[in-house]
């Protein structure tokens, strides 16, 4: 049973209960099962009657950038009449999850009269294409004269929904691997093959890349260097022609479904049982990369210290979050360290800010997860792990998981600030010099605000965390109520930072 | 002094410190002395630099739809190299105070390189023009004629700082006036000649309206029947000859600025000493209905109950605000009894989401309003009223007020409830029927939700109001600390309303 | 009788009679006399219902950019039903004539059913402001402290029909004075105070600017040197206020109806009987300079040669052009020479490219104003004097001209090309040498083009013209014929150009 | 060796000449062969350093819509530097021609200063996709359970280049097909297969479709009734997930390059030999029709009189061209016959104003491909048969064919109007009762215009025509000229009209 999401907006009042109905029933036909909404006059009534149809509603209490939304969507479209609305939202949806997966909006005006309709059935799943066989015989070719190959998984490898397949290519072949910020969990991130701990190397000396429905834009440096090896050969599998060459000429492009397509190169690679050995440098060369970085964050997460820093923190959430939770991340420090230390071991268990470092999204994301879920009685976790100026973007939403008593476990990293902020004693001290809108740092915020009580405010449970001990406590007792929602307000050290990066993650900044 | 706001955006990244210095500067030289900004990685060089060219700056915690803004500005521009900032920036700000005010957009791209530029200096006042003196003669002919005539005081005779001539005006034609919702203290609301408190009847049965800066948009219900007598003739004051005939065909239009036109209006009636007689039919049956109107409302505000009523909450608010307090207001019902229940005594004292209804501006204009008060030492307060929906939109903005120490007092007015709620109890035996996603009414909220507890949550002062005594004790608490901002959350009936209305004030649904 | 232009456009099919009729009563109602469109399936109805309804409907052949015209216009709209209609056309008609004068757009959908609707009476005249007093005594007192005053006539003054109050001013203030390309006419350019003949000169010398309905872009060189005295003091007058301070920042800001403003600037000289000496040295500068370039034109212009050059042309045409025909020009050269050597006599009997360079606009000018013309029947001739490759861009409208016995003269001053081209015999050597597309100059056209023969062709008559002798014939016979369109291809030498300008009147190519 | 056309458009002036030779030069290394542009002062320069470096450039008369091009574009951007001109335009090429070919546009800025830049090489051809084996088989087993199946030839199939494959497949599996008009030719309009002649039937009555890179758009009826079998099963076959499924839900959906999906049909029939019967009754009703419908054509086409009718003109047309020659077609009545009377012989070598019914484009697309067919001297001609309105929209691009001395052969179907005309008597009548604006029906044209003498103008040869043997002596008179293009004014009766369709082809005007 698949689980779609579909906003669906309205300007004007919609006075009609039919025009309401209509709507509802047209998005229950395509199996739509939510639906998120702002609850004003005209969505009122769209929103009973999707109840009414069977389809559940979370009432929010804010929105990003409505009208951005139709700007950035795939397709957009006014239905100009309500004989209209049953086929364009059957287009919508069908747009949505054919090609590359993308958000359609569909603005309904709020004066339609009554009509007969005739009602739409459920779009099939989207069609599957593969690559040219010549085309796969080549990239096969081309991975086994490499000298330092590497396969890197992509977000379109699990919207592909190619875990499985690659699993067993990657086993077969015997290949390292590194996921994108949205392909962890593809693979699992403590797979032997997974090279993650040595990102920078590996992606600067490879000399071959197989790059599995990733873009290389700016989280993967463009594939340029000095982040790259100018002369690397790409192998470029992705379902978008028009992504093809983009920023690097690929040596082979591989057209398709990902998911099929691995399954087409794990059928080369079966066939003749070739292998990439365990013993070349290149192995050798990553592992001893990966062993030195985990020393390094091992020193860093072991310190004992009052506030903690980012990496003591991180250690300790990872070592007791489930395996098959979800992990919602934003933030600019909170998300890079999360990223590296936090690790998934499912596809599709992970939700991130990603691509457009859009920032206040991932409350919204963890509802929704959490919803599901609890629906689907999954006994999974749903763990939403905040920078303190990220969580102010949209922290109201707590309420909704009250009111619905969703039970995510919210964990805002409490750096007093953007990138950084001050200790009490210095901001109390600065304040007394003057009007502080002409002397505060922009970057800083109240430190140490109680981000803790508005969980509080709403009837969850609220932790203030100082120290190691309090943080596994809390979030030890966060994971056992499954009744309703946690924040953990981790106050650490304002002028904590990453450890040194060879080359950062992902910093947007340094473009 | 004139005290300017821009919002300057950028995309991409600002490296070279030069040209967030140019930007700084160029605001500066045009007299802005506030910017509001989030925080991310290009803005924060351009924060610094106008903290250093002694703007102060204010970082809040989100901001709405902001490539919608750019959609609805006046002028936007993208200056194509560094030499160009000054002169764009000069003429974002010269047309956002030309013509009518409005919002312009500045794009700046990240990747300009140094440069030497001139300077530009400020732009004059906005240049001023009058009414054709032939016109103006007509308009006061048909004033004369009328039998019951209204004058309708828009947000136009604001922002053209029309308070004295009008007065003058209004005082020596006997006239009765009503205003419209940021129109309102432009003239006192306690004037002998307001009929706000019959305002409907107004409306309905005025032969001549003198509209002065005002839109016949939706709030005053287009102009039109059954809102407006079919025969009304309106003399349409406006500085906008594109405004002229929207929706009702003017009998006489008077072009140019609003205050200069009331001075030519005065004049005129000056010259002769016309005045309406105060003891018409017209004046009779306004005053009739004001005095009905004041019972059936001091009924409401006079009851003893807990829960309170609406009625009982603003009455009482209203008794203890200072005069020259400056209102914010947002929210459905809040909103709109507190356009009736609570006086303006001065003119651009009150902020109102007004003509567009946008839910999640108040804290922001709040914050914008005592960060100037607070520098300029004035003394006022500014106290910003919420229902518990329109709160939810930025409620993180508290943690603004508190770090830059602004002593706003923020009344959640609180029925759980987008329009009406429901109570504790009830709600908890709705939640042991089921999922709430299914069964939830899409307009309720989590019943007596502790929003106080978020004031407390970052230092300030929150309060958990039931009663009347609570309430009076609450507020003038909180308008006695200068220090910091606090929060009253005010639990009303969840299934109060507001009282039968012949039509109501402004009710956007029934469109 | 005001005469209004407005078109009409519509996507989709129109089916219903009803909906046609509609618009076509709608636009009838607000005074449009003319419908101008192309004819496809969904205008049909339209065009039909428009003649039915009393409006006069001109089909052309071809029309510029639809979809631009949409983003540049005013205003517009696309009514959501039937009943809407009017209520739309009256405000886009109403837009298009109040504030500052532009297009607007109204989208009507092809598939609205039928509806009663309630009809719009027509929009009352623009209204109209005028200046604050004190500024119209301060723009007299920079006035008259001026040692080299200049007024500038813009097309403002001719759109506010400011003509005989101008006249009045000038003469009785003796102000040397200078049109823009669509101000000539307002007063004749024979006048003795006009000064075109020493532009430069005018605008790089004079210390004080009256500027009437002008604006400082590029076709006055933004108002800056080196075209423009740097400590010039510009007294800007203009009725839209964002105008006030573009690219220079105005002495006096006069903001309001322009012929209102310059009747309150003449009677305060009125009162005091001020008047600029004629015997200043600013104004013998200004007649010595019109003096040596009236010497230079003149030589050019009585050369005798064939092929003959653009001064030739134009000095025979001037001499033999009515004083109240209506000129329309386009082209680069020839409508720069044309601004300089054509004679205007009345206000608005000049149509010219303008303000955007746009090309291919003549003829649709040409075509409307003959129709309104003989319609009037005026007695008035409508001349249209092209360049070669700007008569390309919409030369099939002839046949337009010839349907309809529109009794056009067209002049095509035709160089072979673009800015210049090729002869003959050179074209014909080059032709030898190669594949033209890979060889020919881009800027040469087909030399000796017979545009004549695309008149012959619809029936209108066509002239072959090479010598002065021929053009004054052709021109004299052209004028006599008011049956049909004429044409007259005057070929000059192809390597003929402009005299040499201190600065070029109007080169967007120098910008 | 690939020809590709892309259209630079620039606004503003380019003043370095660097700018211009790296647009230049980047184009070149995209291999793009021809550049066809508007010369005005940006243009110039970018026209003269395309020639230099190897660019053929083509200087047009006219433009359509070219903001409009914006809009309707894949791709568009604005380079924000020279130094990322080169990459820009690579990724504009190689948009336009990967996935669904389409328009990109690229602004170039006109102030951009000198820079070092980087080379760009030529982009790979595009990436080829083909469809999963099962549906592969599921679509096979579809068509061999069909009584009356029908392969419908779209442009997806001419652009795929899938020729020889489709041949193979038709003729083995003995189907019958039908092609889009951009689909023509893709296999012969002769062959025994093609059922274009029944078309009607052929919809209506097929129970399978093969749809081989075609949309189900208005020009296919949207696949619906009463023009399609309700209960018709559509294989679709297309390279874009998103197409899949647009009004109709299909029974497969063969997802990649249309060219590699036919040749997975071709061997799945190759293996077991299927055919489809040539004696079924779907063949004998197909049949019945064709011979039914050609002899209703003959008997329209055989008339003797004069004026002739549109079948008549079609009929001789059609015996005269050479099967190779490259056929143009636009116009309303026009275009729609000549789809059916004019075959095509070879894939790519019709074009046609096709989806969007865009007027205006037909020479463009003519001096296009003559310009090619010139430069690689194949001895094909190009034949572009117009309505005479079409003509109208850009007839004076007959002086470009003549500048380039392009031999086009143009056929104007001349009906003195749009749809119908009059004849020149009655028009002559009706000029004579009054303003010909106020009665002309706005679908006439004038009558028996003489498009003909607008080639003589430019050197061409035009011919008036009247009858069969004067139409037949100017085409083969115009075939064998290949020096300069000719124009052949065909006169028909302006009454002519289509015969009697049972569903139109191509009605638009019937939405």
């Amino acid at each position: 049973n698949i689980q779609q999401f579909l906003s669906a907006y309205s300007d004007g009042a919609m006075d009609e209960v039919t025009g309401a109905q209509l709507i509802a029933e047209s998005l229950k036909a395509q199996k739509v099962d939510y639906m998120f909404g702002i609850v004003g006059v005209p969505v009122i009534e769209v929103a009973m009657a999707a109840q009414a149809a069977g389809i559940k509603f979370v009432g929010m209490r804010n929105e990003q950038a409505v009208e951005a939304c139709r700007l950035y969507s795939k397709f957009s479209a006014r239905p100009s009449s309500l004989e209209a609305i049953p086929t364009v939202i059957e287009k919508a949806v069908r747009t949505s999850i054919y090609g590359r997966p993308g958000a359609c909006y569909v603005d309904i005006a709020g004066d339609m009269v009554n009509a007969k309709v005739d009602r739409m059935s459920c779009c099939p799943p989207p069609p599957v294409s593969v690559a040219d066989h010549e085309a796969v015989t080549e990239a096969v070719s081309v991975l086994k004269a490499a000298k330092s190959p590497l396969v890197i998984v992509g977000k379109g490898a699990a919207y592909g929904r190619a875990e499985a397949a690659l699993r067993e290519f990657v086993e077969m072949s015997g290949l390292p691997f590194l996921p994108t910020p949205m392909g962890k969990g593809v693979l699992p991130d403590d797979h032997p093959n997974c090279v993650a701990a040595a990102r920078s190397r590996a992606l600067l000396q490879a000399d071959v890349v197989l790059l599995l429905g990733a873009r290389l834009n700016w989280i993967l440096h463009f594939g340029l260097p000095p982040r790259f090896n100018p002369n690397v050969k790409v192998i470029q599998v992705d379902l978008c022609a028009e992504e093809m060459g983009n920023n690097v000429k690929p040596a082979v492009s591989l057209l398709g479904d990902v998911n099929a397509i691995v399954n087409q190169l794990l059928k080369c690679v079966q066939k003749d049982g070739w292998r990439y050995p365990s013993n070349t440098e290149w192995w050798s060369a990553l592992k001893e990369k990966i062993v030195s970085n985990a020393k390094a964050s091992k020193a860093l997460a072991l310190e004992v210290r009052v506030p903690m820093n980012y990496y003591m923190v991180f250690h300790h959430i990872s070592q007791l979050l489930p395996q098959d939770c979800i992990i919602v991340s934003e933030g600019a420090n909170t998300m890079d360290i999360g990223r590296t230390m936090l690790n998934n071991y499912l596809p599709r268990h992970r939700l991130d800010a990603g691509t457009f470092g859009t920032m206040g999204v991932g409350l919204g994301f963890a509802i929704a997860a959490a919803a599901l879920e609890k629906s689907a009685n999954s006994g999974r976790r749903v763990v939403c792990v905040e920078g303190d100026s990220a969580f102010g973007f949209s922290g109201m939403e707590v309420e909704t998981m009250c009111r619905y008593q969703l039970p995510v476990v919210i964990i805002v990293v409490n750096n007093n600030g953007i990138y950084s902020g001050m200790d009490p004693k210095t901001w109390k001290e600065m304040s007394q010099m003057g009007d502080l809108t002409a002397i505060a740092p922009p970057v800083s915020l109240l430190p140490e605000a109680r981000y803790d009580l508005i969980m509080t405010a709403f009837g969850g449970q609220g932790y203030l965390v100082r120290t190691v001990q309090e943080l596994r406590d809390a979030l030890q007792r966060s994971l056992s109520d499954w009744d309703r929602p946690s924040l953990l307000n981790v106050l650490i050290d304002p002028s904590s930072d990453r450890k040194q990066q060879e080359f950062p993650w992902l910093t947007r900044s340094n473009l």
